[in-house]
């Protein structure tokens, strides 16, 4: 989502350009060398709309035996930092009652993180994804353990109210252990509702094409989330074979492709029409005076 | 431990020496860089007797206000490695009722370690050191981790104990939550008390000294603990500061040290005087048929 969120004016073009991989492997530089970086302005124009196409990345439309999701908001989503900061000691004679093990506390983070996730359903998601333990030695007391933290729902209210509970948690771990917490905000994208029309007409390109459908929130980021704020902006989802994404088995039906694009191309027409209606109106007005006349143009 | 260990016969010194850290240097060949290779054989000699000082890694000397810890056993430990399976997925779309998430259910393990330990006073520890998270990035519901566990306690039922209590646990996650829970057992180290004698002749030099001085167990592996299996070993333990250990501040003070050595001296020198009394005994023995004249003789 770099260059779309470069495109939309959320990120600026040089902070993007030299981010590094872990290797640190610049961006810019990759662009280059693969023959990727042109010279045209990032930008020269304004799309009419946007659509896109995507895998579901969940198993809600084939436990429904949907064929097309229609997105009508982007979920929204608050990433943390969470730096669990405990003592280091030898694992043996250490009595219980004198430990101050970071990776006990960052386990309770993780669990509390896992209940709040299901305190709010069906749509709140929950999810520690990523935890380094340090020293990370068998026989040795965890003494610092750094994990992230990611929410996500599509009514900022409750995931206000998801935010409150961590950090109201971390707060009194903290006292509880004397173990010290540092949550760090690192990211909040409030929930983005697509564009009414766009959604409408991906809509109408379902039941026109006798797909069974139904809308659906996204949970993950995508593109069509930050060209919204440029463009009426909308998202069709196809099933995901078992709800598994990120994963090397993620899979698609052929007749879901198919059945995707025609949606996709039906709203892309539909807006096309548009256009050119709203054209022959100004036409009419300009020629007769009469924006009722551009109904017999059309 | 590696060298006492093949010392006692517990390793095959084959074994050890093919040994390779995380970089893949072997350990035999190391031990030719550096000029430590000899090539006199491992067991030509036993020893009368084996002490060993070392510091106490852990706080109850310094909380008691003793010098010297006469240590009476080396503590029981079992160390596991643990494999939790879940499925790695999307972390924005898989909803909380579908998920797999393998660090949610290693997060409960480390909680249910952390109950064990605080569940035998004073004497029980239990640890998970290492956690290593798969994979691990920060919107990705984890698919798996790999931790490891380390139980001590210094009766071995009392370990049996908690073996069973952390096994019954981990059944009963696999049925409560599906994911996969492979727990091995890597290595069982039963309680060892040390030679009687030898813990006497330590306890008489603390005594002899005026030294502050208590029993006590020790919680990490010795040298002491190997060689204990081939000659009558003994342990003498000098304060840690503010009980930490395998940290850079562990600390000691000089007054402790030589504290330490007197009293090691003081055994040394019991023991010696014991061989000397026997040397005599059989002599009187051999030269006028009666031991009560070895007496005269000392």
């Amino acid at each position: 989502m770099m260059g779309s969120g470069v495109f939309a004016g959320i990120f600026d073009i040089d902070e993007i350009l030299a981010k590094e991989d872990i290797d640190g492997v610049r961006l810019g530089d990759e662009l280059v060398r693969i023959g990727y970086a042109g010279d045209a302005p990032v930008n020269d124009h304004k799309p009419e709309s946007y659509f896109e196409l995507h895998i579901e990345q969940g198993p809600i439309l084939e436990a429904e035996g949907n064929t097309i999701g229609v997105v009508t908001a982007a979920q929204g989503q608050r990433w943390y930092e969470i730096t669990v900061t405990g003592q280091v000691s030898h694992a043996g004679p250490k009595p219980m009652a004198h430990r101050k093990d970071a990776l006990v506390v960052a386990s309770a983070i993780v669990s509390e993180v896992n209940r709040i996730g299901h305190a709010y359903p069906p749509n709140a998601c929950a999810t520690v994804g990523f935890m380094q333990v340090s020293p990370n030695s068998r026989n040795v007391i965890p003494g610092s353990v750094f994990l992230t933290i990611d929410f996500q729902h599509p009514d900022n209210n409750t995931l206000s109210d998801m935010d409150s509970k961590i950090k109201a948690f971390c707060t009194q771990i903290i006292d509880d252990t004397g173990v010290q917490v540092d949550v760090v905000d690192f990211w909040h994208f409030p929930p983005t509702p697509f564009d009414k029309d766009c959604v409408a007409a991906l809509r109408e390109g379902a039941v026109a094409h006798g797909y069974a459908h139904m809308d659906i929130v996204s949970g993950a980021g995508h593109d069509a989330a930050y060209l919204n704020s440029v463009a009426p902006a909308g998202m069709i989802f196809i099933p995901c074979e078992d709800g598994i994404s990120h994963n090397e088995t993620e899979n698609v039906s052929l007749r879901d492709c198919a059945a995707g694009c025609n949606v996709l191309l039906h709203a892309g027409l539909a807006r096309v029409k548009k256009q050119l209606e709203n054209y022959c109106l100004r036409l009419c007005v300009r020629l007769f005076g009469n924006p009722r006349s551009s109904r017999s143009v059309l």
